[in-house]
């Protein structure tokens, strides 16, 4: 348990993501501290190069898809990679390919393949 | 069948939660008298301490999972644990610790342990 | 087929309920008619009693959870008890519970039997 | 293929239906055409018969369950039953004999036959 | 990872599909680029032609499935075709026909095959 990353204060950046019209709230710093050479950590470290794509409601705008981004953003908040049952695990590649969260990767090369049964060779899993 | 809990003058606080973008409506005294102990208790005890977390339509911000957080939130209405098939317990239990409810800790242990396979040792499951 | 419930006139009586966040839309005829003897069909067959627990929308506020109501305000609308696979039969009891929808008590504990293994003593299924 | 339904002008007619607080958007010539003698058809084929059940955003209003709905307009679509793993294909029959979409009846009943094992009564699949 | 893809200039045509009551954002590039001969990427080439078919808040209005078209799009941003487990690929490939995403034609049935045993002739799976 760590309260205080929970107080006031400890987070001065609230912001909402739109990803690809599904919105996130969260803070600046879990997007910029958890993993700091990542692309997504790039994108919204400065606020200059980033603040112009955004939505009417001030949502930044990602055009990715919603479901398997949910939880990277999760990883970010806490460490840890969680993936529903029914989840397809190679959409979670695809977003952390994208954001460039490079820790994941073998994390989840390791959950894909234990998903898999090794003689399939579907292109949908 | 308690119904004197869902008259009114019973909930006199109603608040809306913004967790990751997704809201809940609930009471304040859901949140504070089951588990008064708690950190998330202990966060909307006192107005003054978290009043000033708030998005723009009064909802109180919490950077967490809204899908992990669910049946925590339905524990403090009712006492029970209960969480659907293919939701992932270790969500359930990251979103326990954050928010200290210890008394969720040992259950979540046991459902953990009821899903997985004792050969399994994938950081996911 | 009773095509007459959904015409004009039939439901004169339309409301939104905010149940723990996520509204569903019905009428009062349906709230009340099927289980006259209910705790929701006391809860809004007054209008008085319940009507100042509302939202700034006028959604009538439940600190309940919206995922085991939905089938409760199904079985409401047609009286069929229908729920979803992977929809924690538990969950559903509790809201029946709350809600005094007596009568689906029994149809509850047998679907909770039928999707347990006999020797399954979890406290989450 | 048929392009020429997506073009401009083709659907002259868009409307939304609040289907138990789920929103739906499609056109009315979907609703009436697939199957000119049900139920849903005669309600919107007639707009001063229906018109006066509409939400504050003018969406019409139907007291019923938006999940078990969402097959049956995507067979209005394109004239396929197209049900996912894990819905109730008892709801979707509620829905169907409700709105009269008589078509829709044998296929239910062969789909429900092959989810279901020989030997389950459960109320409750 | 390609982060160009995701910096600001990169997408410069911000739009969002009403696709049957559900918003997706996303960009003009990513529905025209990855298969221009579609009748998807035809439908978004020409603004004159399409523009006039908007709703009220200038989301470009689709009259098809929500939950069968986001693999589609998904595929549009990436590439690569991912299906989550329990989403029927029926439907997915209805929307690809629909929208004349050709080249998915060959991995959706290939998937299809992969999810159905050899003697399963249900309409409905």
């Amino acid at each position: 348990v760590n309260p205080a990353s929970a107080q006031p204060g400890a987070h001065s950046d609230w912001l909402t993501l739109n990803v690809g019209g599904r919105l996130f709230t969260t803070t600046r710093s879990t997007l910029v501290s958890k993993e700091p050479e990542s692309v997504l950590a790039h994108m919204f470290r400065d606020k200059c190069v980033w603040g112009s794509q955004q939505d009417k409601h001030g949502a930044y705008l990602l055009d990715r898809s919603p479901e398997y981004f949910e939880p990277i953003l999760n990883y970010l908040r806490h460490g840890q990679l969680i993936v529903n049952e029914g989840v397809n695990i190679r959409g979670v590649q695809e977003e952390a390919r994208f954001f460039g969260i490079e820790q994941l990767g073998e994390q989840l090369e390791v959950a894909l393949k234990n998903t898999q049964p090794p003689d399939d060779h579907s292109p949908v899993s």
